[in-house]
């Protein structure tokens, strides 16, 4: 072998370890999560403290810069597996090791401090008691997007590309900024159309048992292996891989709302498929990874909505729906069952939003971490801000600050430049699926058949199989010909809830 | 701070982090018997591997040894937590690196292969397949034992320091020699026994579920606390530590035969109550853990013998059993149950053995073992060897190896040393339990109302809070004011089983 090749061999060998010690961390969370004890608490923090810190030891080590240094003067063909992986591994090191220690640290543990009062800032509506925290949390992501440093755009776009490598944010501003207001105008025609949806005959009584019997059998109709995976009951629900081949869903079971059991393993199925169709032989290595959480969220919310939520699905499932709920779906036909899994209302709280507003209450708060981090917006001034936004997009006035700014977990964790992806996923989701329908014939015909096979086999060769072989926006471009558009997603809404909806 | 005091800082600092490192590699070997898909198992073997790596790494440092240089010269009060401390972390030390890396590959790749071809000899009742793997494994044990050392005495005394820190070979000829004539001949009086227990009411229909629901109130009661663990169902029972507060125990339902399950809890929670007792801020260091595997199984076999198969025990949760168990209970009284429950009856199969005939069938595995060790017997005579012994400690023919010599996994996982610590486990169960008797007023009287807590009480003071501060054998002298002697043990089974059988 040649001295690059050696190094090559030397350097993906210790990006494995570092996957395979990352992936026992993985399965002490999802233990913690699952099967835990509430009294192993203060001895799980310490084991997660410790297997982080040997984790980042082993992405941080000197030698993999040396032998960064000694693959990326070599000559490996542009495009091909060694490439990648160099170029991978060295934009993650690079990364890494740009973040002082002291830095991480210290967001470590204000963001640690800060949970427990942002808790109570919601629990008592007031927005004032989670502020100061807020702040502090800004103002270190600002000094770690200055210590990862940012081609002249946005110090937002330093923290973005910790979920969806290569993004940017002006052309999420673009991009949002033209999507936006026609959401905004889709949902005004809905609300307005002539047929409604009845949503309580999803709030009939659905026992917890025979919700967790269907959703295996529709995760394992869609393709999931269940010889290498398991699904369980926890509060928050995540899919997560411990390892090729383990790959575990979560959902949560509420006996009075049907899609939320039902549409949450679907989607963390959709999730799991992506993780169960990655190389196994490469785990570890970039390409042997999932693209980016865009790319991961466009799986889950294909499988979950452009299928779960069809009508060409429920012509092959209703019948199974029936037989497992005989009294829950007394005078309910495909038709009425239809439009109940699938209304259409403007609400406050994220996570409830349906397909139309979730991007809605996306955009909404990637307009102000962006103005955050970019240090337009104060964050004394930010209920206001969002209450004046929430009232344009979705023409509902905020009550208080639970039902608004203090909703969501991830500000008081950190995650600035993670919701953006949720809202990507929706326009990956779209765009592929459209490509996928013309590429594919009768495909969802197949649906109604329950033949989800010629779906999955295509999302495994143009996506699955390729790891991070290509950034997120240039793999879309190559599969489906054009560059990322909303056009796709508009499309999909309208067609789709025109025709429930009979406008 | 001294030097002295400094370098027992960090020494100790690095014996914790250890600890939390197999406290990992624990929780991997958990999740891989109770939650894994059959698809994770090949990642799980690598993540298994490399934590194994890390741990044997951290536990032979060479800081270790200079910190160890530094504290032994000190001056720590003898018998404080720092000198147990010292004295334990410089055993392991010594002990761990006296292996040499290469020895301790080898045996791991020997006893790898050797498992499965056990199983097939196992299958094929033919020792011969199995029989020149075996040979290879006690010639690398032989080894080990010359690597690790050991005075005078046998070979065997460096295998059996692994699991019994301390013992020697001498006592337990000298300890088992008068012990197994003397059972021989309580078995043969019960089988002459006019009275005989109806062993068929234990072998009614027990439904699973009502099992679990019993074995979790048996376990609560005599004290497992469940907000610091769990009980799960397994192919082959275990009770594991993933840290303080995180104590799982496991069993296997056998829907038709009573005794699998419930006493496996009992024996379970024994091992479990002692582990929940451990000083947890001592997690990782010897004055946190548990002393040596006869002590661990006193406990286990107290709980599941000493108390869950007593008639006092049965006076209390007798009603219970009829509640849960309503037709598997008719026409049974605690009488006609107490003897079922405590069938005596000579078998061929150590895991389904009863109180008195169990101590027979390790006795045999270890002069057979220690023959091996010591180079008195070859591998090839084993067989005959076997079943010779059987036949004269147990007055049975054994039919076939799978029967015999095959039945148990453990030598061919290179466990040479293991066995007599199920004995002992026996031998000191019953001689606390006689101390524990007298020290406190109405023990068992106690039982009889569900009062179990002045037993657990008086364990946790003299056993579990202690960590490793005394050998097993000192601490048993010191507690019970006497030697460890198998007249305990005998006067246990002669006055429980002239009383069951009528002798």
């Amino acid at each position: 072998m040649s001295k690059a090749e050696n190094a090559y061999q030397e350097l993906t060998g210790l990006a494995r370890e570092a996957g395979i010690l990352q992936s026992v961390a993985e399965l002490l969370e999802w233990d913690q999560e699952v099967c835990m004890p509430p009294g192993g608490n203060a001895h799980r923090a310490e084991q997660m403290a410790l297997m982080a810190g040997a984790v980042h030891e082993k992405n941080t080590a000197p030698r993999i810069g040396e032998l960064l240094a000694v693959c990326e003067q070599s000559d490996f063909t542009s495009g091909s597996a060694q490439a990648v992986n160099i170029r991978e591994i060295g934009r993650r090191y690079r990364k890494n090791t740009s973040l002082p220690a002291k830095l991480v640290k210290e967001i470590a543990r204000v963001t640690a401090n800060a949970h427990p009062v942002w808790k109570e800032a919601r629990g008592k509506k007031d927005f004032s008691i989670f502020c100061p925290h807020l702040e502090r949390i800004v103002a270190l992501k600002r000094e770690q997007a200055e210590a990862v440093g940012y081609q002249e755009g946005s110090p937002y776009d330093a923290l973005l590309d910790d979920y969806e490598p290569g993004e940017s944010t002006d052309r999420l501003v673009e991009l949002f900024g033209d999507l936006a207001p026609k959401l905004t105008n889709l949902l005004r025609k809905i609300m307005d159309a002539p047929r409604k949806a009845d949503s309580s005959l999803v709030q009939r009584h659905f026992p917890a048992d025979s919700q967790r019997t269907l959703g295996i059998e529709a995760a394992r109709a869609i393709g999931f292996d269940f010889d290498s995976g398991r699904l369980d009951p926890v509060v928050h629900p995540f899919c997560l891989t411990v390892g090729p081949g383990d790959v575990r869903l979560t959902t949560r079971y509420n006996e009075n709302f049907f899609n939320e059991a039902f549409f949450g393993i679907m989607h963390e199925t959709g999730h799991g498929l992506y993780e169960q169709g990655l190389p196994p032989a490469d785990f570890g290595l970039p390409t042997g990874t999932s693209i980016s959480l865009g790319i991961h969220e466009s799986q889950s919310r294909m499988w979950e909505n452009c299928v779960g939520r069809s009508g060409r699905f429920w012509e092959f499932f209703f019948p199974r729906l029936a037989e497992v709920f005989p009294e829950a779906t007394i005078g309910v036909d495909t038709g009425n069952w239809l439009r109940a899994i699938n209304q259409v209302k403007p609400s406050f709280i994220r996570v409830e939003a349906d397909e139309v507003t979730y991007n809605l209450h996306i955009i909404l708060r990637f307009e102000l971490e962006r103005a955050l981090i970019e240090g337009e917006l104060e964050v004394a001034d930010l209920p206001s801000a969002w209450n004046e936004k929430f009232s344009r997009m979705l023409g509902m006035e905020v009550p208080d600050d639970s039902m608004g700014v203090l909703q969501d977990v991830h500000w008081s964790a950190g995650l600035f430049g993670y919701f953006p992806t949720y809202c990507l996923g929706n326009l990956y989701a779209a765009q592929l699926f459209a490509t996928a329908r013309q590429q594919i014939d009768s495909l969802e015909e197949g649906f109604a058949r329950g033949d989800f096979l010629p779906l999955l086999n295509w999302l495994r060769e143009n996506i699955h199989s390729r790891g991070m072989s290509l950034p997120a926006r240039e793999l879309v471009r190559e599969v489906t010909g054009h560059e990322l558009s909303s056009s796709y997603l508009l499309s999909y809404l309208e067609s789709k809830f025109n025709a429930l909806y009979g406008i």
